[in-house]
């Protein structure tokens, strides 16, 4: 005779199911940052890091890791991505400097492409961190959070000006 | 005859050599936080979330990042790892609640381990934010950095009191 | 002048051609189970294993071996998932105990998804094997099998009661 | 003013401290199985099954497998591995027929391999499975379990004869 | 107030956006070679290299890496693959002889799948390679080409004869 | 009572023992290259072609691929990288150019990184063909070879001058 587990039976993890959901075109934008110490700031700028090209090895990071979201959040479900990418901006301070990261990404599927983007856009400041770190132990990542969401029965998102 | 390519002689991504460093005992621990609604709150807390069992599916999910992190990261030397663990402290707020992550790792080898301790963090917090986003969609993850770092030759450092 | 290699001619490993499939909804559930020692069962139903929450980690670990299928099991066609769950019933006996594990697996594709039922069936126990196994070396995994196989060509498959 | 995490506080899952552990020689074998029927077996034996030759892969893929142990299992330290292979050996019955499984796995490290042997010996099982189910689903897998253990402070271990 | 990024505005990495295009049934085939010395090649030819069977192990090592496309090239696009096939022709030389690899992969999606087959000659070459390496340290691979691709906007494709 | 295998018992897969090896420091040179047409080459120096940087992105992807290679190599040994690194050189042809590819790696470990340096080589290649195959479908990889190899009991070796 079988008993069944009791302590284990609410809260299991699930990867839901999302049959019945429409496959349809779906992107999001999601943004992060990190702050620089003037140092590593100008290793970026002026193209002296001594592992490389900064932003372009980051963006490429930050690519790439969209592409492997399902693997690294439990739950997520696999999708196809159309296209991805990542852009930055630059707000210099006083004592340090702010590189704004957007993460782009598209797909069509039954559901949406939130975590591919808040991927990237981590990723690409872990990167980012992982270079300036000989030059700088006081960097900030952050926040990261969602900007836009097109697509899906939740319909559109767009989050509040700050 | 063979000429050089000129555009692309500096700045070169360069996973670094560290074969003169000493093999030696490090750690690192890196902190990242992330805020939810109420409702995405008492879902966490009361354990009613549609996916699961939030926090341990998320500390589950950082401690396996931690593993991949030379995989996410370009430039990062593959390390094996001796420990990783993630632990959390919820801070009640006004109407959104902040959830403070601290993961840590350690290994012998010749680099440090702020990236895998960094990457863990990150990961933990997106597990989080995927888990919940269906209740909230205005959850923003960080700041996320470095706060203690033991081992290497630039020794001990700890980030000041904020 | 080119000469055909002989003795590799036949047997030779292919991913075969599913394109003349038609892509429709399947599912399948893998059953598998593992024998576990008083003390070592008794980690896992009180909580006091040194390694965590040992059902909810192998769950997760089932789950997300799921999704890692077309990489482990070389001539399997890589599937999007649309739902994966794994659940546990516990069977007390006399000096071992029995935790048997069904987990279930849904998609819409060319081709069905019992290896990644079976997988996360396997990981599943595996990795209760990995969190126990301080306490006992004696642990027993299987039989794992086929339960029910929903969808495609072959049509309902059901596992005669034993 | 923080307050603790509490319902969260015990059995957290944890990548444990090996660090307190000595690198030495250490090795493992494991054992799985898998009944075929016998036209599914008569495919392997002549090498007529359309996905190829079915040991071959199988014993590849548990080989590769066992290289992904710490990314499956969630809690598994990472280790480079010395050896790793897979042996097969037939046992022919009435109506089904049963490959034996044996797979050896060596590291010098802190940690042992049992999982390691496990992971290779089950992958290798689900890769027959695979390569044999459009002609037999009434396949069995298991039992699978450790079979040798040597080296790492809890000594020698050598399943008892069944 | 935040300036824009000068440095690096132009030149961006990207995955390219694909939502345009077409799912259409796509194909490609692409080939390689490697040379080996006739040591080499005689233990290829008579099953007696030390690490196995290279040819079978070989083609399985193409097949299983057409699946890990997306992961390698950084801007390439997740597909599910349909089919996938290595084949070897032996062209025997005075000194050194060549084994000719020529991949096959298919799939239905909104790009090609040259990428999938280039790479699976690639790592089917490598494979000899390793296998190999002990008997020879001169082996060539390459060239490495596309040979015909089928399917997409730009037509039918196939590399005039030599 | 139990019968051996027989057709399968020569020549099969194993990773092959290296635990008599010593730990030693080990490094390697491969070289690969690529042949653009004049469209996809100017594309490449001037840095218009559409999917973004085409160098820095192939080194970066040869840099990740060599942390991959006992992933992709099936009987390879994993090894823990010190330093990975990607240089080019142009040589301009009539109607095509040549981009000569050479791949460093270096480890303190039981075997040697050629394989490491051939997989990162060989992945450059392939991303610079993805990167411009709008452009040219020409393109030819390779040759693709061992340059130098140092560390280890086989001793320094040396590619004779072409």
């Amino acid at each position: 005779m079988k008993e069944l587990s009791h302590f284990d039976e609410n809260n299991n993890a699930i990867m839901v199911d999302v049959s019945g959901k429409q496959a349809t075109s779906r992107s999001a934008v999601a943004k992060s940052s990190i702050t620089l110490a003037t140092d590593a700031y100008e290793q970026v700028r002026e193209g002296t890091n001594k592992k490389g090209d900064v932003l372009g090895t980051a963006r490429l990071a930050g690519i790439m890791a969209s592409k492997q979201t399902s693997s690294l959040i439990p739950l997520c479900h696999p999708l196809p991505l159309q296209k991805a990418s990542v852009d930055f901006e630059w707000e210099e301070g006083e004592s340090r400097h702010t590189l704004h990261i957007s993460a782009f990404v598209k797909t069509s599927g039954q559901t949406g492409v939130e975590m591919e983007a808040l991927t990237a856009a981590s990723v690409t400041a872990l990167t980012v961190y992982d270079m300036c770190k000989a030059a700088d132990k006081y960097m900030v990542i952050g926040p990261t959070f969602l900007e836009e969401k097109i697509g899906g029965s939740s319909g559109y998102f767009k989050r509040d000006a700050e």
